[in-house]
C-alpha cells in the first residue's frame, strides 16, 4: 500500500524536529549516545501515531509535535535500558550504547533521555498539560512494569496466558495506545474519544505483538527479517508456546517442556519438532483467532469515536500497513 | 543546636507521607527495591528544605508536600543508579539495591522512581505546574550532567578547579537550590524571590560539599563518621587535592601526582605525606576562604529575599545546623 503524502510529510516533520533537538555541548559522554540512538533510525511510528491522532480531531497538529517527539525519546530511552538488561549487542544493526560506550553511559544517558521526554511534554499548553502528564506517567510506569514482568517470566513455563498477555500489553501496547491518546488530548478531543482511541491503539498493539510471535515461526524469512524459529531456538516464552502447552495433551506437554529446557540440542531438530507439535495442535488457528479478537476489539473502539468514517480511513489504512517489526 | 518543634513536625509529615506512598502490588521485583531504599532512612533534607521554603512565603505548606516527596524520590533514584556506577556495596550501612537484588532491578526500579517523582510533581495546581516542571527538568538534567562530569574527571589530575566546582554544583548543589525554589514557587513567592532562594540553596550546597572534602582530611574521626583521609587513600579528585596541585611548586606537584598515581603504597604513609604537603602550603586556609566565599554569597541572596528577617531565621538556623553528611 502506498504511504499517503500526508504521512510522508509528517515523517519529515518528525525527522527534522528530532534532528534539531538541542542538547548541551557537554558532557559529551552524556549527550552523544542520545544523538547516536536517535540517529539509528526506525520508522518513528509512535510520534506518527500521535500526529495522525491530532489530525483526526484538529487540522492543526503543530501543538502536538513536541509531545510526539517526547514519545520517540521515551521509546528510545526504554530501548537503551532494555538493551542493557537483555545483554543485546546490536540495535537496528548497530552497536548498542552499552557496548559502544559502556554500562554507566547507557544508564546515565538513558536517565537524561527520560528527563528530556518530560521536558518536551512540559511545553504543552496549560489547558492540556495535566491530562498529558497523567496519561504519560501512567503509561511510563506500565512500560517499566511490563519489562519487569518480561524479566520475571523468562524461562518460566508456568506463566499463565493472561499474565503473558498483560506483560505484552504493558511492555508494548499501552505506549501505542498513549501515542494515539496524547494526540487526541492535544487535538481537543472529548474525553470519551481520547479513551476510545487509547483502547484502539492498545488492542492494535497487542495484536501486532502476537502477530510478531506468529511471524517468527510461520513467516517467510524475508518477511521476518531474521532466522525463522528464532524464538523457539532461544526457548523464548511466547503466546504460541504458552498456548501450545495449554492445548497439548500430557505427552506433548512433557515433550515441549523437554525441548525448551534441553541444554544441548540441535537447533534445526528443535525447530522441526516444536513446529510439528504446533501444527498437530493447530496453534496457528488459535493464534489467528486471538489476534482477530484484538483487531475486532480495536475497531469496535474506533467505531465509537465521534468523527466521520472518512476522516478515520487514513489511520485505519496506516495501521493495516504496519507490522510490529516496524515499531 | 536544638531542632525546632516545627522542623520535627515537618519531618514527621514527610516520613508519614513517604510511608504511605502507594505502589502497585506487582511486579514485586520492581516496587520492593523502591520501598527498600526509601526505607533506609536519611534526614529527608531536601523535602524539609522545600517545606521550610514554602513556609517562608506562605503559612500553608500542604500544597508543597507532594513536591517535597518528589524531591526525596528523585534523590533516591539518583542514589540507586549512582551506586551501580560507583560499584558501591553499601548505602546507609545496608546493601545497595544492585547488590541485594541485581543490576537489572536497580536500573528498572530507578527508572520507575523517576517516573514516580514526575507523577508526584504533576499533582501541583495548574497555576504553578509549568514553573515547577521547568525548574525540576532543568535541575534533573544538571544532576545527570554532574554525575557524568564526576565519572569523566575520575583519575584526571588536570581537571581545572572551575570545572570541578561546576561538577559539584551540578551533581549536588542545584538540587538543594531547587528544593528551596520549588517550595517558594508553590508558596506563591514572587519570581525574584524564587530565584534568590535557589541561589541561596545552590551556594550553600557548594559550601557544604567543599566542607565535606575538608572534613574528610581535617575532621575528627567521630565527626567524619568514616576513616580520616579516605579521599586521599582512594586518590579521589577533591577541591583540596586540585587546589593543592595549583598552589604547589614543581617539586611538591610532582610528589603529589606520584602519591596519587602510585599503584602500591602504604595507606598510612600516603595520608601522612599528602597531609604534610597540604599543611605546608596552607590548604586549610585556602579551602576555608573558598567555603566562606560561598556562604557569604548564599547569605547575600538570602538578604535580598523580600520577607522579614525574623521569618528567615528558622531556615538560616537550620542550614547552620546541617553538615553535608546529613544530606
Amino acid at each position: 500500500m502506498a504511504i499517503s503524502s500526508n504521512i510522508l510529510s509528517l515523517r519529515n516533520t518528525i525527522e527534522d524536529t528530532l534532528a534539531n533537538l538541542s542538547f548541551p555541548q557537554d558532557p559529551k559522554g552524556l549527550y552523544e549516545p542520545i544523538k547516536y540512538i536517535l540517529g539509528l533510525g526506525g520508522k518513528r511510528t509512535r510520534p506518527l501515531l500521535t500526529l495522525l491522532s491530532t489530525q483526526l480531531f484538529n487540522s492543526n497538529y503543530n501543538d502536538a509535535i513536541k509531545t510526539a517527539i517526547a514519545l520517540e525519546v521515551f521509546h528510545n530511552f526504554t530501548l537503551m535500558h532494555d538493551d542493557i538488561m537483555d545483554n543485546a549487542p546490536l540495535r537496528r544493526g548497530a552497536e548498542t550504547v552499552h557496548v559502544r560506550w559502556d554500562l554507566n553511559t547507557a544508564i546515565l544517558s538513558g536517565d537524561v533521555m527520560l528527563v528530556k521526554a518530560y521536558d518536551l511534554l512540559a511545553e504543552n499548553k496549560i489547558d492540556c498539560l495535566p491530562d498529558v502528564l497523567k496519561v504519560f506517567n501512567d503509561v511510563a510506569a506500565k512500560v517499566c512494569e511490563g519489562q519487569q514482568f518480561d524479566i520475571d517470566f523468562s524461562g518460566d513455563m508456568n506463566v499463565a496466558i493472561d499474565d503473558y498477555l498483560k506483560m505484552i500489553e504493558f511492555k508494548t501496547a499501552v505506549l501505542i495506545g498513549a501515542s494515539f491518546q496524547l494526540g487526541a488530548i492535544i487535538g481537543g478531543a472529548i474525553k470519551e474519544d481520547t479513551r476510545n482511541i487509547y483502547e484502539f491503539g492498545k488492542n492494535i498493539g497487542i495484536a501486532f505483538q502476537l502477530q510478531d510471535d506468529v511471524l517468527d515461526v510461520y513467516g517467510s524469512p524475508e518477511k521476518v527479517g531474521k532466522q525463522v524459529g528464532g524464538d523457539i531456538i532461544e526457548s523464548k516464552m511466547t503466546f504460541l508456546f504458552l498456548k501450545a502447552l495449554d492445548l497439548s495433551d500430557k505427552t506433548k506437554k512433557t515433550r515441549l517442556t523437554e525441548l525448551f529446557t534441553a541444554k544441548e540440542i540441535d537447533e534445526d531438530k528443535k525447530v522441526v519438532e516444536v513446529l510439528s507439535i504446533y501444527n498437530d495442535i493447530g496453534i496457528l488457528k488459535s493464534c489467528n483467532e486471538k489476534i482477530n479478537m484484538y483487531y475486532n476489539k480495536a475497531f469496535e473502539y474506533m467505531d465509537r469515536i465521534s468523527v466521520s468514517k472518512e476522516s478515520k480511513s487514513e489511520i485505519i489504512d496506516f495501521v493495516y500497513s504496519l507490522k510490529i517489526r516496524d515499531m
